[in-house]
């Protein structure tokens, strides 16, 4: 069985403003991951974008055209001959593989200006490359990653944000996320379960164009607890927020057994899974789409996505990696522009 | 990327002795997909098996031959023409879908002398098919389940044994099973994994002929603690476990993100992966093989198998169940009989 693509674009079109895609550590896979998703843009039918970042982080991995812009408008007449890339912080003498604090300040310069332009504007949707934490915290990054960070520049608390990992035959949201397994049950609450679903329920509708999203909530334990013999978290928590997120009006079902609800007819039942944490949301995920997982952050009043996964500094600047989570993160971001530009018109 | 399957059975011969398939709850889907199985067999080259249980149960929702035998010896002269079955205890008048008292003793009267056939060399292994707990413990049943009542009349202690879940791309075994996930944390210890790991690795000999059998082993956090940032139990009891198992020679990687281990490239690692909880193994496995999911037990002195789902009453006796996964039960158990008795020719 063969289930459809649940995230097709829809048609890249010249309406929406160039994307901006900070390219992350320059000693990581982020460069050569852009450039590849450039040298694959009518494969994919990609929506010009720009990188921001340092030009050399590029052309040491890569010998197509690069083109140095001072502004998104040169996107336009730029995007088809070569790689169009706004210059910041000159990182010096990068290794890939071998990351170090003046790439982290390139990072981090790269993803601060970019997350400016696609705020004031001038970038339809930001699309994130991987970043190094590690360095981050050592010049002195004080949030847990880039969506934090993002989502402060853009005036919310990072709980009103909701992280969904996206393939093409499934969404889920993970309620926790980078937690201990033995911190989860006194993280979850209905409050918690219910604001999450909130924010997953209008994104869907936002970015995916789903004017009803239905959402399938998995339990905590086993069969989702066998009416409490294996757990009563389903009984104390999530049935409630599922009784009142349908008391708002949004199509709820669940607790589910989480065993049973990521085969291809169950998976054609929901538009998002709503997971208790990191691993039930995530083991589902990476095991049928590994290779082309998008990482898309609900809530923003930006579009913002990123490949889900890290720098992959063991592999950088050997040329063997795999653009299509980028690829995959590029063509979201410019699916879930033009529907807002749309539903606001 | 396809996998190649890796549970493909050796050529079924006629070597081993008929297999016993007991119907289990006789309003449940067992009658019918054994029933089913047996319409298949020459397509599924299947070796000669008979079922244990009331014919009646199959004669009412299916309408293929059936043969009374008195003696698994009859089933070789049988098996060509028509679907074998030993009578057992009359269940009265039987109603697909309505489960009753009656119909749990003729399940636990056919699989107490299904067992026994296999223990005493009669039947060349034992294939279950679903039972109802719930009208097995109204009559006075005292185990958790059919696999507690096998290793009891084998002579072994539940514990001694291994539930392992096997599709045709993955095999995975839970370290614990039908226990709330609070519970999960106070039953791992590093004797708990490394006995089930000792008799997994075993069963993988004996029964699917892997001569060195590799185990990868599942962290319990996120991203497998990333070094004790998000728990403590990689370090103090999987990573131990490991080390145990290598210094016995066996070949263990571990502890792995639970997330990025079960894509196709990283199952391609690895013959068996050993999870913490239940759903970080029935997860993956339910989401990449749920119609032909297959329970064997390792750890006893004969083959057992089932396939991985329920009586499923709601559907049975319309006709409409699937027999794949008891097919694929019946192939593995075949395939392990045949395997054990090359070994011990």
């Amino acid at each position: 069985m063969r289930s459809s693509n649940i995230n097709n674009p829809a048609t890249p079109g010249a309406m929406i403003r160039p994307l901006v895609v900070p390219l992350g550590d320059p000693a990581g896979i982020g460069p050569e991951i852009v450039a590849k998703a450039w040298a694959h843009r009518q494969l994919h039918g990609l929506a010009p974008f720009f990188a921001v970042g340092d030009p050399r982080s590029i052309e040491q991995v890569w010998d197509g055209p690069v083109a140095r812009i001072a502004y998104p408008d040169e996107v336009a007449s730029v995007f088809d001959t070569a790689l169009p890339v706004l210059a910041v912080h000159d990182a010096g003498m990068v290794t890939p593989g071998n990351p170090d604090g003046e790439g982290a300040r390139s990072a981090l310069e790269s993803l601060e200006l970019a997350v400016g332009l696609a705020r004031s504007g001038a970038a339809g949707a930001l699309v994130t490359a991987p970043v190094s934490k590690t360095q981050l915290y050592r010049i002195g990054f004080q949030h847990p990653g880039q969506t934090e960070f993002i989502a402060e520049r853009c005036g919310l608390a990072p709980e009103n944000t909701v992280m969904m990992l996206a393939g093409p035959t499934l969404r889920v949201v993970p309620v926790t996320t980078h937690v201990a397994l033995s911190a989860v049950r006194g993280l979850l609450s209905i409050e918690l379960i219910v604001a999450k679903a909130r924010v997953t329920a209008r994104g869907l509708t936002k970015n995916f164009g789903i004017e009803r999203p239905r959402l399938a909530f998995a339990g905590l334990n086993p069969h989702a607890g066998e009416d409490g013999a294996l757990g009563s978290e389903e009984i104390e928590i999530i049935a409630p927020a599922i009784e009142q997120l349908r008391a708002e009006g949004i199509d709820a079902v669940g607790p589910l057994a989480a065993d049973t609800m990521f085969h291809a007819r169950a998976r054609a039942g929901y538009d998002a899974a709503i997971c208790c944490y990191h691993d039930q949301a995530l083991i589902p995920l990476k095991t049928l789409h590994f290779d082309e997982g998008v990482n898309i952050t609900l809530g923003l009043p930006i579009v913002r996505t990123s490949p889900d996964h890290g720098t992959a500094f063991g592999i950088a600047g050997k040329d063997c990696a795999e653009p299509g989570a980028m690829i995959a993160a590029i063509r979201m971001a410019a699916s879930a522009a033009e529907r807002r530009l749309t539903r606001s018109a």
